[in-house]
């Protein structure tokens, strides 16, 4: 068999179904940026290759996929985390310009190029810990120019780092200043004019929403949903994060490749997202900075065969957390989550939340080349540690 | 001024002295690895230097201080973490040979270049984010020959990287299989056999203690620190982790640098801590790894004017953590002390707990030139982030 890059003497949890999936004496083989072969080195057909590299016993799994962040946004909320700390209110910290809208105006206010280069250094600590994929949505600008700057920044990061960006718009994330009060009119605003020019401009891979007490109601949700898939977009959801809403139920009835969040997730939805196909994208990191004590009903979803995928969530005022190493720690420290379900959800389960589970999300022949290589002598090690990176190199497409 | 090297351009959290004791536009000068000025550029003396590096209006804070590890030791607990995550009880996991003991024996089987060589990623990881002074524990040998063996480890990594070791005699850690049922006489033997010797080869700074239900009782610590402090040691105590034993107010009594951990301190404990000047070192990382519902007093402690430290207690069992940015980030989310009290707790009070303050913890002249030098807006980024390391570099005496 013909190939250009050839891994030996490699363990690998090729998450190829079910669990990890684990060859203890394997190989990997690619051409032309996907793999043509992996498996056991056993049995495995003769290879003509450019290059071999002995991976001298380390582990393979996929390249990491965060399948849910905020990562392109202007400013960050430090400061209101210190006054926070410090015994400030939530008013007075609204009164000293905190809170969304203090991300919303940086993020207006900052050109597409700013958008970018404060994104990098994110991007980069994910991309130092094997990640291979990230999702970024939209969602602070709030208004349809900057939107669509948001959309193009992330883009724009997937050019300049080896690296696969998928984009979501999150138009309906907040109620800007200039609809205050007329919630159904930007609501109106984003299926009508927002959705559309961003469906022309191809700028996004999906469509997401925040439906919450302090979010939209599930028929704006609803609203936003029908316009998205009138325009060919799939659907996702910000769900159950503060409240039960029913918007897991509500975003399965529109076939959404997740619902995320899910703390106060009920057995209805639960069951919706079950028929549905619907992916759980459950955010430790969140759950962790906000100091949420209700538990997302990890149990339940188990045992009604919902895949579990895991994200950092990365954003400045709930969760600024860029690493999937410590997602999955949190994830199994907090949701005592196991080992295989931590790694399943950052790879084969995030694959599925973004529907490019086709493309990326195990070591199986015909995907794209998404390598992680790791300096361990377990795959548990790599949830277990804390704050510790044993990514020994990187491999994306035949970069 | 005569110097070696200028820093200038810089914003220094100083350390000195209350607070963070800013300066907006600051300098640092060092000769012979030692400060010579670090204060505002206005008014400093003219320096004749060798080297000027621009800072470019970047952070400097002292080098990060990790005031309590058990950073040697053999083997890993990474597969008692992911038995425990799918269901095993402890019973099952100590007949697969897991807990302390796993450690102790895997610890007794490495030679003391296998020890420097595992802990290496490790201090790696610490000195990676700006550690410049590392404490390292011994205590699982748990026999003379092991024990000494841990300690020489530690010293040898001090040597073969640019950061200050201190080493801690943790003999009365846990009771060794050999002395099962004969707490006393392994008391005995740590006081009679095992402090001297360490003494006589002086490879500790300090001896430590595990005063608790699973450790040893207030009476057997007190016979230990009466040995240390007969063999001039100062003492410190792993105190009130999981009940009230008092240790804190004995070790008080015994002068002890610190008492660490503190979750189940109590009034008494606090007022014999403020009056001897025993600095609390609390470990968040333990807290938040064993799911640790009891918060240390940090009121109390504040209001009695007690200085609190912070620490990784990296450790394979209850806190595989090699952070101390996540360190900080747990202390502000779980115990929410301010950005203040966490960079404190990881600078000058970390010098305190080890009885180094004169030597660094602060931007002085006279000190060590320990430098961390960071591409942030602010101090609260440090604490505010998680998986994200800002450091830009890292000055380490003349290093
Ligand atoms: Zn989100
Ligand atoms: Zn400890």
């Amino acid at each position: 068999m013909q190939c250009d890059r050839l891994w030996t003497g490699a363990r690998l949890a090729t998450l190829s179904g079910p669990g990890l999936a684990v060859v203890e004496r394997g190989v990997v083989a690619a051409r032309d940026g996907r793999i043509v072969y992996a498996g056991p080195a056993d049995g495995a057909p003769g290879f003509q290759t450019r290059e071999t590299i002995d991976c001298e016993g380390r582990w393979i799994t996929p390249g990491l996929i965060d399948c849910h962040t905020h990562l392109v946004h202007g400013g960050d909320r430090a400061h209101e985390f210190e006054l926070r700390l410090a015994g400030a209110s939530y008013e007075e910290i609204a009164r000293a310009g905190g809170g969304i809208v203090s991300t919303m105006r940086a993020t207006r206010h900052a050109s597409e190029a700013e958008l970018v280069a404060s994104a990098l250094p994110r991007l980069d600590a994910l991309i130092a810990e094997g990640a291979s994929t990230v999702e970024i949505k939209s969602g602070y600008g709030l208004d349809l120019e900057t939107e669509l700057r948001m959309l193009r920044a992330a883009r724009r990061l997937g050019e300049i780092r080896p690296v696969r960006i998928v984009t979501t718009f999150l138009g309906a994330h907040a109620l800007p200043p200039e609809f205050e009060g007329r919630p159904d009119g930007y609501i109106d605003h984003v299926c009508r004019t927002m959705i559309p020019a961003v469906a022309a401009a191809g700028l996004a891979d999906a469509v997401d929403c925040f439906c919450e007490g302090i979010g939209f109601t599930p028929e704006q949700t609803g609203r936003v949903f029908a316009a998205a898939t009138a325009h060919g977009l799939r659907v996702k959801l910000h769900a159950e994060q503060l409240s039960n809403r029913g918007g897991a139920a509500l975003a399965a009835r529109h076939g959404a490749l997740s619902a995320d969040h899910l703390e106060y997730l009920d057995a209805e939805g639960i069951d919706a997202m079950a028929r549905a196909g619907t992916i759980a994208t459950l955010l430790p990191g969140a759950f962790y900075f906000v100091r949420e004590t209700k538990l997302p009903p990890v149990q339940a979803l188990r045992e009604a065969g919902v895949p579990i995928a895991l994200a950092t969530d990365c954003n400045p005022g709930t969760s600024p957390l860029t690493s999937l190493l410590l997602t999955m720690n949190m994830a199994a420290t907090l949701f005592r989550l196991t080992i295989e379900e931590c790694l399943t959800g950052v790879t084969r389960n995030a694959a599925r939340a973004l529907g490019i589970e086709a493309e990326t999300g195990s070591l199986e022949a015909g995907k794209s080349c998404d390598l992680a290589i790791w300096d361990i002598e377990r795959p548990a090690e790599l949830v277990y540690r804390m704050g510790f990176n044993p990514l020994h190199s990187r491999v994306w497409k035949d970069q």
